[in-house]
């Protein structure tokens, strides 16, 4: 087997090289192929790795950098103003082919704009997307795509999403000719915006997409499609609205149990339960989201992620390089483009 | 008190006269000063209303209707070719102003497309919304539109809405100055399309709405703001999202209790208390939706809709004939419409 390089950004995210080091010993630890390229302080991270022993030392190589994104960082002054940092620097080792993915847990509008910055798109590709997995019935995955890369599409972008979400369900969970559906306010064909309509059309034409139609908000956790395909707007306030529904149930079990005896017993017991669900339900915080689309593999963990969330992320990006995903939705987005009336 | 009169839809939704007949009665032997006008297929009603007795006979006013919306009809014809359907006529007793107010639990699409035309829209308004509240931390209430009344919004009927849930949210929660915010990706200013920054750009300007800015998805159940402002589009997939998700959470509960005694256990008991959260979280199953900025008051409540519900809806419309909902958002608008720069 030959080595897989990924680089990391250390410095990114709200906890940086505690964090991020941590998961890194783990990742080589566990991965004898692995090799990873540490963007960041070397001091701070040398001072980090200090705390850890028994691990491959040549398979992390430390990479300094000066600069770091903040959370608060604008996208378009990060792309002008930390040429030097830590989540420049892992996108341009991907750009130069010195690594196979990178993974950062850096400003999601700073990452998005400096990944299509260095990678460019791929050929059909107009647009780049955030793509993250949910947990639905049956032991599921299903896939939702865009996150909030961009809020305004219209239907040549929503097409090229299915494709990129049908090449994940694919080659990322292993899913044979995988269900995409187009989110909407109702599935019988008259429903929806012209945009969603005219996407509609457009997918339905493709003999090699599994294109089951329209689905509602209220199916996204249900088993009926592997990829559900939206704009930005929509998947981004869907998804948070869920992630904000998570934390009031959690809030209100805690609230009701105060109640009496009973249901403080009640709460003590579900609450496990509810908080191991919920986690399911936050992709951020668990499965990271990738960035697809572009020349490259690019991973983003969440603001938040603790060790083993930025550990999954890294796992995510290893994952994907061995899958070939930006091969693979190239291959596809020539294909249907030929199959298009 | 001077007696309120509300038409009934006796045939919308899943359960017709069955459920309908049961609220109806109970409505009136709650209320002394309440009349309804029950509008279906007379035998069907005299049959249902034969398992009664012991409640105010004169205060509910049979009216024969001939023709059902059924919930597959769709919207242009259920109003080209059911006119004289029971849904159609309860409108109808409300233009002519025999009714203060009424209450359907039939398809939504064809209650939307009939109210439009029966009722016409409140002068300043360009288009009826469905809005409906969310529980929220604190035991606050939020009131979110459009639920689906319109798929694609301008920046004109955004701030109509804005209007209008800040009425709601005033004369029926009885809250002073309820904080409105717009519902967008991100808090930055610069985040959001350019639909959603020209509305923020209207609602900043109006000293007389307590706008509070953009807020996330996330933030729906948090008590951030009273009223959350979006299009339809966007409010039926993240409401319909939530109660997806509220449906998954209460199926895996039930699917990890089978894992052993001891989680067998936990699941039993924390179901009831996730039931009853997840109630809170259904508006329509629970709360109705009020279409609003129309010359009349219309509740719709769920298809699926339980006598509690539909009596929770009749008591919803009771309380905005009360309040004079439709002539507070047509002074509020007026004046609001002044202040513009």
């Amino acid at each position: 087997m030959s080595r897989l390089t990924i680089a990391l950004d250390m410095m990114g995210g709200d906890h940086g090289p505690p964090v991020t080091v941590n998961a890194a010993v783990r990742a080589v630890t566990d991965s004898p192929n692995l090799q990873l390229l540490l963007c960041g302080d070397r001091p701070q991270l040398e001072e980090q790795l200090k705390n850890y022993s028994n691990y491959p030392e040549e398979a992390l190589i430390l990479v300094h950098t000066e600069q770091v994104v903040t959370m608060d960082d604008k996208p378009s002054s990060a792309l002008r103003n930390k040429p030097r940092s830590s989540m420049r620097k892992a996108l341009e080792l991907v750009q130069s082919g010195e690594a196979d993915a990178c993974v950062s847990a850096g400003n999601t509008g700073a990452l998005l704009a400096m990944a299509y910055y260095e990678l460019k798109t791929l050929p059909g590709i107009d647009r780049p997307a955030l793509i993250s997995s949910v947990p639905a019935q049956n032991h599921k995955k299903v896939f939702l795509l865009d996150l909030g890369a961009n809020v305004s599409c219209d239907s040549e972008i929503l097409f090229q999403y299915a494709v990129m979400g049908s090449v994940m369900a694919e080659e990322v969970e292993g899913i044979a000719q995988p269900k995409v559906g187009l989110l909407n306010v109702g599935e019988e064909q008259i429903k929806g915006n012209d945009v969603v309509k005219h996407t509609g059309q457009i997918l339905s034409s493709l003999p090699s997409l599994n294109y089951i139609g329209y689905i509602e908000g209220g199916d996204i956790f249900s088993n009926k499609a592997d990829v559900v395909v939206t704009d930005g707007f929509v998947g981004n306030v869907a998804l948070k609205a869920c992630e904000g529904l998570g934390k009031f149930i959690i809030s209100e079990v805690k609230r009701l149990s105060q109640k009496n005896l009973f249901t403080r017993l009640m709460a003590r017991l579900s609450l496990p339960l509810l908080k191991k669900i919920y986690n399911r339900v936050n992709p951020d915080q668990y499965n990271g989201a990738s960035l697809i689309g572009l020349r490259g593999i690019v991973v983003k963990s969440h603001g938040n992620a603790s060790s083993d969330a930025f550990l999954y992320a890294i796992q995510e990006a290893v994952h994907e390089v061995d899958r070939q995903v930006p091969t693979k939705i190239k291959d596809k987005i020539e294909r249907l483009l030929m199959e298009r009336p």
